[in-house]
């Protein structure tokens, strides 16, 4: 199969109560095909500006990540600041400078046009029937979006939410769209509006999805210590996107596993600044710790 | 085995933001000892005023509750007054009036002093010593605590830390009488004052069980109606011990299964005001939900 990732490649400065980072490498799309990489070999399509890190697209292309979907304009890299509390759930964001991604239009590649999956990572929502027209016969189509879109374009995201398989988001942004306080009956209901899968990430709570006839429960691996929570979100859904890309098979058995795939690939993206833990993650790792991710559910 | 429960007998008066109800029959002790009746024969020590009601008592006895350590004392029962927003994980305390609670001095009759499991249920951490005085050597002792004891006798509460094998409490608790925020290293730390158990209840996110050498994870049950939150906790810890004295073995695969079926317990509790829904609960809809469990977290 093959995973077509449409997202943000950016700069990120994030502060933690421990330490700051300044203009590292982040974004939704960076660190979405990062995760799938583990499984698949994702094409991405984003936009930077010349600043962004010549390295960093050598070290994209050494994950097997596909870039012919990278254009690169005269101008800015999109740059965003966050800072975090001691509850790593607690995020304010303190800037953010679209700088080229304000203008970001999706352009596929003849070679990604016939994704199986297409997954739109939390972009403007208007930006999605462009890039549908543009592949031919998707297996499958996931979005991610995040509070922004939900306030600003809500009539936007329940219009999308009509032509996805799966919407990926956190409980607070299912609780939001949907306008109920309990995340099961927000689940559900979101799932009456399109998708046939409802992911809600939970961070240290885990995930819970909601099928049409299951719902999969997930707890999170206990982590002593968060280094950086930015892209944990967007590394779940690589993990789990990469994983069914790789199996080629799309059932309730395949997406359970998907999940836990996600929460480990995740797991391992908190753990350093950035993309830095993926820059040493292996295969082996991921393995050993979805070995873990049994025995810490296990009754 | 035997199970000997110490803790309160009480009214509750309770407002959610779709209901009230006054003066209904609760307490740590009732829910703890009624979730434990589904399992093994529990023995209840307590004290309630002469106002409490005999269908209560007698409600009790038809469970096959021993209520011979419960004495009924001149003057007023335990009252306590809460109110829940639209999360249920919000409560607001509004009143608590001891009455005869104020001078609870727990005795046992001879016939409890054999009890293989004792649990103090959140009663004044000075009350454990002449408990544990009064009992031969139970093979489990397990404690909770609430917010109200870590912040005005954290030294007794720590003290006591290093007497039980099992300390319960919330995920809020076990990080403020650790001081750390970050919930594994919380759990960790306490598990090194004495207990060889922590078990984390995290109300609609599940329950995290810190053992010396393992950590178990279980998300809650998938709840759209939560009626009334009251008791949930007690009801978790009824489930799980009362387990425990049925299977007379504690071992962690034992333990594993008995946070399930305290998460079992718990999520029927909740699913109406006060103790009612454990007046019809039945030991089939008991196993029905525990294997809705495995359903729900298989990978």
């Amino acid at each position: 199969m093959s995973l077509v990732i449409i997202g943000s490649l950016a700069f990120d400065t994030i502060e933690t109560p421990l330490d700051r980072r300044e203009r590292i490498v982040g974004g939704s799309g960076t660190y979405c095909a990062l995760a799938a990489s583990f499984f698949t070999r994702p094409k991405v399509v984003g936009v930077v500006g010349k600043d962004f890190p010549k390295r960093t697209i050598e070290l994209l292309r050494s994950h097997k990540i596909d870039i012919k979907g990278v254009s690169i304009r005269a101008g800015k890299t999109f740059h965003w600041e966050g800072r975090y509390g001691a509850d790593p759930n607690q995020r304010t964001t303190v800037r953010t400078d679209l700088n080229v991604f304000a203008d970001f239009k999706p352009e596929l590649p003849p070679s990604y046009r016939s994704a199986d999956i297409l997954y739109l990572a939390n972009i403007d929502p208007d930006l999605h029937g462009p890039v549908l027209a543009q592949v031919r016969k998707p297996k499958l189509v996931a979005m991610d979006t995040i509070r922004f879109w939900i306030e600003n374009k809500p009539k936007a995201v329940f219009r999308e939410l009509g032509r996805v398989d799966i919407y990926f988001a956190n409980d607070e942004e299912v609780k939001l769209l949907a306008g109920d306080d309990n995340l099961v009956r927000a689940g559900k209901k979101l799932l009456e509006c399109g998708p046939s899968l409802i992911v809600a990430k939970k961070g240290e709570h885990g995930a819970l999805v909601f099928g049409t006839d299951f719902v999969f429960g997930i707890p999170a691996r206990p982590c002593e210590d968060v280094v950086d929570p930015t892209g944990a979100g967007d590394s779940f859904a690589g993990g789990f996107l990469g994983y069914l890309d790789k199996v080629a098979k799309i059932t309730p058995r395949e997406v359970r596993r998907a999940a836990v795939y996600g929460s480990v690939v995740a797991s391992f993206a908190i753990e350093d600044f950035g993309i830095d833990r993926f820059l040493t993650l292996t295969s082996g790792e991921i393995e050993a710790r979805f070995r873990e991710f049994k025995r810490l559910v296990f009754f």
